[in-house]
């Protein structure tokens, strides 16, 4: 059997007042989802463990099947390599975001008024840029999604030991990026790192695009400001570890990065876009296509989880509604006799708060092996009535595989 | 948002005979543990591991977030910080039992008659006892709480690895020390704890005080049973894991001592006394009172378990019906809101036997960020049906601070 698994980002909420207490996922019409609760075994989970609340690359890590306190080395690698930049190990990667800041270094917007169009071509502009005095450093930058891009340092005696230059709200000054330990590696690499800051924002500020975006009254990108400085962790795919062949549809660099460190394929889709306008559905006809070729498919949906961020209830309740449409046409078009279906979610984001918080998450899996219990709904309190329990992220690949029956026997 | 944990001691129970095969929890009259219930989230915990027994220092460490396979090192030291004993890195501590025993060295009453108001005294009589050969050795003991103590040996060449000098039951002899490695010091500490033993009796046994009591009819309080032999534990506080400011509520040494370690503050509450006649309400007052100054607040109940070990059925109800009138004040005088209210018990104590067992315990949680779960009663068998599903003690003070919006993320 084969195995395909539905990640909604920041799926699962904390209660919300407006809705009278409930979270987005009980309100939204979910009829696949619920479909799936009904039809399969159900339980919650907490990606890393309970109470910690984890980021979107540690919690992936842990749903694909590793400990990410043993691998984990900092979100950026997984950036670089989303973004389609090949990463060497020793080059120290970073998530960028174009950005508006003013001539005294202080952010005006993070997202340079949630950039789109010009942001590929300005990214450009800078990619391969020098920097005085480290004629040995190359600089990679390359643009994924929106505001998005990724950072790729290569060179000699670089540490991933560095501080944010993001100041990660806005009205604060670029942070300074600071060495966190004494090594003479550290104090280069902030330097380093902030040097780069100074000279995008110089030749940023001057490019002829910018000039254009002002006098359209739009906020110039004239930044980038630069976190989750990583380095490529050395893991053992999950290709080899359980001899499977898997492929992931996700748009977001950080996801495709993560699939892609852990030996799984990637597809872009055409229609997804990694934001509120994608299309859901599309990701599933891909999956089903693939199917053939790929015993593990893993389709990542974003937009559930810029909704929490964005903190608009009413635009996650229908990006929800968004996800069962793709869960509606993997139900449609497979076999469960040949397939297994899960839905779960890699963090709970709060849209009360527009956080990530600890809370578990759902997860729902029909197939024919899998043993059907009574819970009726997809939902972070039904499901918490279902015959899987309480569940890590690290145990979920090990049962989806097992219910593939691709589980290998620890003794005999 | 801030957390009040109640723990009530050895609350959970096994089934009852004369309560028709239902525990006491199930039985009590429980109002506003109820309410907590059903309008919280609720699940069941194991203290340290499924079917694992724990001890009350262990139980503790763990629902503070520590692993006690990793940190404990004897209880000796948690009876004396919380006795309020300054205790030094290679200070050998132990827990007391102010006994009476016949000129054979039999143990007649493990606690004098349950001794209360000569305790003190008579233990002001043999701190800073010295012994014949060992004039580097500087024993401080000190009263607790009704027939307990605190005893610290200070001075070189002592380690905690000897056996209690308590036999753990009456009509035995006092235990010779055993050393329980090869090493010249354990031989030392067992000789050195064996002396002090015969020094202590000789001096208690010709007390005035003991002849009074002698006179009264009363048990002669002539000895001191020695257990638990332990070290401080080198542990990073939970003010510093978690950046969060602690109190705890206590009254039981061993439960202050414990807090004490983990960074928490202490106070002293008019009323609260440790035994059957405390005051529960008052400690609720306390806490509601402390509320502006902390993040965490842990109010300690030790009576429920006193009633298991007396193995006195209709005590342990009205001792958890008194824990009821703790939870019904924090309901009434805290907001939902702005304050997070847990309630859970340390282990199982069953009543049949007296014993502690290694059943899991019912915990409760409720405040604005939790998501409620169908559950309408706070006992061992309803909570097991909540939203939490099982979880372990040390997942408990995450998931509490999570709620509270104090959970650090662990990724980006």
């Amino acid at each position: 059997m084969k195995v395909v698994l539905i990640i909604s980002d920041g799926l699962a909420d904390q209660p919300i007042k407006e809705l009278g207490g409930k979270t987005p996922l009980q309100i939204a019409n979910t009829p696949a989802m619920d479909e799936i609760a009904r039809t399969g075994v159900n339980g919650i989970m907490d990606s890393i463990a309970p109470g910690i609340t984890p980021g979107s690359d540690t919690a992936h890590l842990a749903i694909l099947g590793y400990d990410p306190y043993q691998i984990y080395e900092g979100r950026g690698a997984f950036e670089a390599l989303g973004a389609g930049l090949e990463v060497k190990i020793n080059d120290i990667c970073f998530r960028g975001n174009i950005a508006t800041i003013n001539n005294k270094f202080t952010v005006l917007d993070r997202r340079a008024g949630r950039i789109k169009d010009d942001a590929e071509e300005l990214v450009r502009a800078v990619n391969g840029i020098k920097l005085n005095f480290f004629p040995d450093i190359q600089v990679v930058i390359k643009h994924t999604v929106e505001h998005r891009c990724a950072i790729v340092l290569k060179g000699p005696h670089l540490t991933r030991m560095i501080s944010d230059t993001d100041p990660h709200k806005i009205n604060h000054q670029i942070n300074e990026s600071q060495p966190l330990n004494g090594s003479s590696e550290a104090i280069r690499t902030a330097h380093i790192v902030n040097l780069l800051t100074r000279e995008i924002h110089k030749k940023l500020d001057a490019d002829p695009i910018n000039m254009k975006r002002r006098i359209k009254g739009l906020l110039p990108a004239n930044a980038i400001l630069m976190r989750g400085a990583g380095i490529i962790p050395k893991i053992r795919p999950i290709t080899e570890i359980y001899g499977i062949k898997a492929l992931a549809i996700a748009v977001g660099a950080l996801y495709k990065g993560v699939c892609n460190a852990v030996g799984m394929d990637l597809i872009n889709v055409q229609g997804a876009t990694g934001d509120y306008e994608t299309n859901t559905v599309v990701k599933a006809k891909a999956a089903v296509e693939n199917l053939p070729r790929y015993d593990f498919i893993l389709i990542h949906v974003k937009a559930t989880d810029n909704a929490s961020h964005d903190r608009d209830v009413m635009k996650k309740i229908k990006m929800i509604e968004k996800v069962d449409k793709l869960a509606n046409y993997l139900l449609q078009n497979t076999d469960p006799d040949k397939v297994i279906i899960a839905i779960t979610a890699d963090h709970t984001t709060s849209t009360e708060s527009g956080e990530h918080t600890g809370d578990s998450v759902p997860v729902s899996i029909r197939g024919k092996t899998v043993r059907v219990d009574s819970v009726q709904r997809y939902s972070e309190i039904d499901c918490a009535q279902g015959g899987l329990g309480r569940i890590r992220g690290i145990n979920l690949l090990p049962i989806l595989l097992d219910y593939a029956g691709k589980s290998k026997k620890f003794g005999e």
